[in-house]
């Protein structure tokens, strides 16, 4: 069986809905489908979980939020006209979503959660009515009846891990199930959601639970791009890649797919294919635990700005027993998460995520360093980009750092730094921001343009 | 005015003190000079130093060594009767051997330390009789009668800060002076050696306690060869190198200076020169504090085997706040250092020496973090060697690592890693030990045999 999940803009209107049913009867492995709350009709539009936060929001300040109440309804209302449904389904919409606006507001964050939640629940209602009004056997399941646990924290919910058990059971029912993506239920009850893009999080926990032989998520690109098509016109299109490529394709600006949500089919080896709603018959991208690698080591470039390093140096210091985890204590008593430590003889590099600190903690940082490890020298750079190599057969391909490389240097990209560990599925660049789009053009061109020797 | 130091070749026979002597009068600059214990007269011949920890060994065993007296006694006596000393001088190192092998031998560890730093201190005396001998104004200074203080470590002694102040008054005397290399006292009057090859540190230690000019380093070598000469025949020689890049080649095999003994002298910025004693008119190789890069972005290629390669990698380890330095905190807790740590998103790569680790270690150390960080996978792979290409000047280059890269492909050369920080003084490859050679040759081949562009 496959589990299929559908994105906020395969879901915005009724003639998306038709396209969805579609895809899910024209193949009866479809059935567990995944939907998220409807999203942005055009680019001007406003995605109904937004419209949910300020509607809470209002609630939590004035009691009342009638003209967003309607607004939200009414887009549920829309969709349901545009397909010949019945009001029962946008009745039952409007006086639950009254009934959780009046709920418990002792805890503003989580009631803004649950609030935000029901954009997923309550259209999961209205796809399951209109699967049954085309003549489907499809029911709205309720993570709550499911039992997908969740831990207590809102917009951040880790699965608990009975939810597993619990969700296989599924595997019983018959007909199509149509299931609310993005929250699951703590264990006092409360709709608490997953990290934004979280309905992905959920179809890879019922893929995992349910040990799906495929776990499909329709989104609105006909594949995850070699490269950003912001930065390279028309880039070719991935037919595969591993989960740790994807994950490190991601990290670096790839957010075709949330990266935390891959976790659980990758933990039960469920291959994950990213397809278009708009273009079904396109092959897609799928990604799998292992690849050959035919199609040449490297499988994208990605590139994220917004870093710093923080150079520190001092004589002798590759002696110096505990150096370096001092130094990272230093950091991780500010809670500072880092990227990469480049290292030399005697300095060391770290790399880091510039929103994390502002100019108080740098200055703390800085000086702390100084002082407690009587460093000889510590100095920040701001406005670095990490350019990432990604691809797992690079481990075997002697040539790769070198095609890189000259790549940069014949577009006279200055290396700041270069991150390569033992795993080599991805070679880091650190370059200055101002040329990161440079980088990125080079690799691409060096990788993807040119015909691979 | 400038600190002098000879090696033990450079003092092993009376002709080479007579080298010595001409090259110390040649220039009425050269006020202070540190000699070591006699060394090697061939390739077959031991060391005095060694003879003397022998000598130490058996005393501790026997009580008594007189074969072995005689023959550390005679090795001096031969040099005094190659140069027409009187027997004065032999008589008192005769005496004062016998006495130091009949001190306290509770501390074994501190006996035969004492005995070992005779070998300098005696020869001190004997150069100072020559110079005499020759009509010049030179005595012998006691390390103790001048104030060098050092820890009670045994062969590894860190020099005492006020020994600075206290040497410094030698500034004030007339002539030459004849300092023995190797050693100083405690504050109990015990005599403790520096780390193997101490008198250089003796050198650099008493030419910023006296500010002096230069620093000049006699050995048997013409110049520091910008590769190792065993590897690659008739290198190129380097004219002049900064400390850092001095620092990062002694790290990867380059043995010519001992690299803490330019501790004191970078910290006051005195230029170290090597020069050769059996060639002095050679340009020699001087160490500075900044150079221009005329010569190219790259001084040397270093490399040294013996490493090792620990894999960790762990799904969205990234995310992971402390993990880095909770690694870092299980290698400290064995007593290890790292060299570096090259890591992707989700995986860190560990290097270190080998030699620190036995089987049990390493497996305690591989359990640990498999257990205590949940790692989904640890691996060590052995026999991995570091490549260094040294030069402070590839900062501002953006074609070296490209030259790099291409040269290790060109050769067919895997590269295991790579490790390049902000400061680029050095670019570090990690290749296996099998293909070590064939990379120091082939980035010896492209930063030096072929025209630079």
């Amino acid at each position: 069986m496959k589990v299929v999940k559908f994105g906020g803009s395969s879901l915005a209107t009724g003639a998306q809905l038709e396209k969805v049913f579609k895809i899910v009867s024209s193949d009866p492995e479809r059935t567990v489908v995944v939907v998220s709350a409807p999203g942005k009709r055009n680019a001007e539009d406003t995605k109904v979980t937004d419209l949910l936060i300020n509607c809470a929001k209002q609630y939590l300040l004035f009691g009342e939020a009638p003209e967003l109440v309607e607004s939200i309804v009414s887009r549920y209302a829309d969709i349901a006209d545009e397909l010949g449904l019945s009001n029962d389904v946008i009745d039952l919409i409007r006086s639950d979503l009254c009934q959780l606006l009046e709920g418990d507001q002792q805890d503003p964050s989580r009631y803004i959660d649950s609030i935000k939640a029901s954009g997923e629940d309550h259209h999961a209602k209205l796809v399951a009515a209109y699967f049954r009004h085309q003549g489907a056997d499809a029911y709205y399941v309720s993570p709550k009846d499911a039992g997908l646990f969740v831990t207590s924290e809102p917009g951040n919910a880790q699965v608990q891990p009975e939810s597993y058990q619990n969700l296989s059971k599924l595997k019983k029912q018959q007909g199509i199930i149509i299931f609310p993506g993005f929250f699951g239920f703590n264990h006092h009850g409360d709709m608490i959601t997953f990290s934004r893009s979280g309905s992905d999080i959920t179809g890879s926990i019922l893929a995992n639970a349910l040990k799906a032989d495929l776990y499909e998520n329709f989104t609105d690109v006909d594949a995850v791009y070699s490269v950003n098509p912001s930065i390279v016109s028309n880039p070719k299109e991935i037919r595969e890649l591993t989960y740790r490529e994807m994950r490190e394709l991601s990290y670096a600006g790839f957010s075709v797919f949330h990266d935390e949500a891959l976790i659980p089919a990758y933990r039960a080896n469920i291959p994950v294919q990213i397809k278009n709603t708009n273009n079904p018959d396109a092959e897609g991208t799928t990604v799998v635990p292992k690849r050959d690698s035919t199609n040449g080591p490297v499988v994208g470039i990605a590139s994220d700005s917004g870093f710093c390093s923080i150079y520190i140096s001092k004589y002798l210091m590759n002696r110096e027993i505990g150096f370096g985890r001092r130094v990272l204590q230093i950091l991780e008593d500010d809670r500072l998460t880092y990227e990469h430590i480049p290292s030399g003889i005697d300095d060391i590099t770290i790399i880091l995520r510039q929103d994390q600190m502002d100019e108080t903690i740098e200055n703390r940082i800085m000086k702390r360093i100084k002082d407690e490890l009587d460093a000889d020298e510590v100095t920040v750079e701001h406005h670095i980009a990490l350019v990432m190599v990604v691809g797992q057969a690079m481990r075997h391909n002697v040539g790769t750092t070198a095609r890189a490389t000259k790549a940069l240097s014949d577009a006279q990209v200055n290396i700041e730094m270069i991150n390569q560990g033992s795993s080599e599925v991805s070679i880091m660049f650190g370059v200055k921001e101002a040329q990161e789009k440079q980088a990125v053009h080079a690799l691409y061109n060096a990788f993807f343009e040119k015909a691979l020797i």
